[in-house]
């Protein structure tokens, strides 16, 4: 386990080595799964999209009723240092809150103070192997209705994800009630005659940080991309089918079910856009955009 | 916090102060309620049903693609010796298994020890002010579709339960496309012209072990008992309701959505019942049954 005890975490106020920081048996995020989380990606040592993944924590806090037990600027400060403490550079930030330690019960405690952890991971430049495509499978999407929560409660996913991996593939794409939802860690887009399509934000799916920066790098650029629902025979006869998510950026899939996407190869689209989320990656590193 | 420090626990082949028991923030029941559990009631130092607790068990844990990580004796001789620590009498054993401390990845990892941990809470004879009849509210169930695994990501039952506490009720009756499933923590009869309806077991309910016992004892006692769906108008219109938990035991509804349920006063189906289980519990501790 030494691979997982590197590095310094934060935990409700203190920075600690990552194989010290320990919570109570009777902390809600574990007895419960009553919590929410953020991963955040740093490059350079500045925190991307910060302004997003915090007003994301916000909605998801607020959607399980709790208040956010940072202020946006003490969690800026907790993860610059975090970062720091990490040696900087490029790294991945995962942030968790849950409702504290309590006797355990379903209702809300009284009052009990939240747990706050944080901790970086390395992230590493995406593989090219990612990037050459990766195999995908659609399942029915069986989780919650509140998936717009961004919930440490994911049990359903991660066995949706198993449900994909045991098929052969990488990654599940969901299906509910015969529309695209979106991905086990990921969201969805698909090009069908030179449309980019995404689903629309509803309570069925995530609010993607990286979604919405491939909505808008299509906007500013002139492609044409709608939000819009997507049957599963849209998802089927696509010309092009992505993943985007914080970590992995924007992932071609290539076989869907065992069968090509598209001439199985990625497209034309993909390639413009990894080109465009490369570009916008390089201003954030040079300071050009925040 | 006092209150909830007290007491000794299990945890991962020890027995220690529930204040020492932690976990590593790594674990994967904290990071993504990613396990199960149960709850046993014990009535004069012995274990209430624990075959079928641990039968549950085994099914809830398969359902996450887990093996159980102690066999069934050795799981008799923890919780007995669980018991005699915490002063034998009456208690509630809790127990969970996560998939145990792992890199944070959604899939399952390869080869992790998984976590065991149990605890013992007071269990009070169950409050008269229970016995003479609680208000419950309908809520949509918008859980996921893997109810009958007994899963630790319990979030949506949490907030199901808040939505009824805050309509002014204790527990929440949930409905999911006009049907009733169960409530928030425990399962849920209607009595209608005499006959007592359950909904049957699927993968929208947790098979409750008072629930299977309530069936018994109405087959046992000639009372007529039929495992079928129930509307949310048979619910609306029962003579009268009840819900089941180990913890709970039986308790009668008497108030659905602020309107009086039958008379408004406990049944006469419930008082047949609520003595019939405590008969049963009599011939449990003396020994007459197991």
């Amino acid at each position: 386990m030494s691979d997982i005890d590197n590095g310094i975490v934060y935990l409700n106020g203190e920075f600690l080595p990552a194989g010290e920081a320990k919570i109570s048996v009777l902390d809600r995020g574990f007895i419960f799964g009553d919590g929410v989380y953020e991963v955040i990606p740093v490059y350079g040592g500045h925190l991307f999209r910060l302004p997003h993944h915090l007003q994301r924590l916000d909605h998801s806090l607020e959607g399980i009723h709790m208040a956010n037990p940072l202020a946006h600027n003490h969690w800026q400060a907790v993860l610059e240092q975090l970062v720091e403490l990490n040696g900087g550079g490029d790294q991945s930030l995962y942030l968790q809150v849950t409702r504290g330690v309590a006797k355990r019960d379903h209702g809300f405690p009284p009052d009990t103070e939240p747990t706050v952890f944080a901790m970086s991971n390395p992230i590493s430049a995406v593989p090219e192997s990612l990037r050459e495509g990766i195999a995908a499978a659609t399942v029915e999407d069986f989780r919650w209705k509140l998936c717009h929560i961004k919930a440490i409660a994911l049990l359903p996913n991660i066995l949706l994800r198993q449900q994909a991996v045991e098929a052969g593939a990488e990654e599940a794409i969901m299906l509910r009630d015969g529309f695209v939802t979106e991905g086990a860690a990921s969201n969805v887009f698909i090009v069908n005659n030179g449309v980019v399509l995404t689903p629309p934000k509803s309570n069925l799916l995530l609010p993607g940080v990286t979604r919405d920066l491939v909505v808008e790098l299509c906007q500013q650029n002139g492609l044409p991309c709608v939000e819009g629902a997507i049957s599963e025979m849209q998802l089927k006869e696509a010309d092009e089918i992505w993943l985007t998510s914080s970590s992995r950026e924007i992932i071609p899939v290539t076989r869907l079910d065992g069968l090509p996407v598209g001439d199985g190869r990625p497209g034309r689209g993909w390639q413009q856009l990894i080109a465009l989320y490369q570009q916008y990656k390089q201003a954030f590193r040079e300071g050009r955009v925040t």
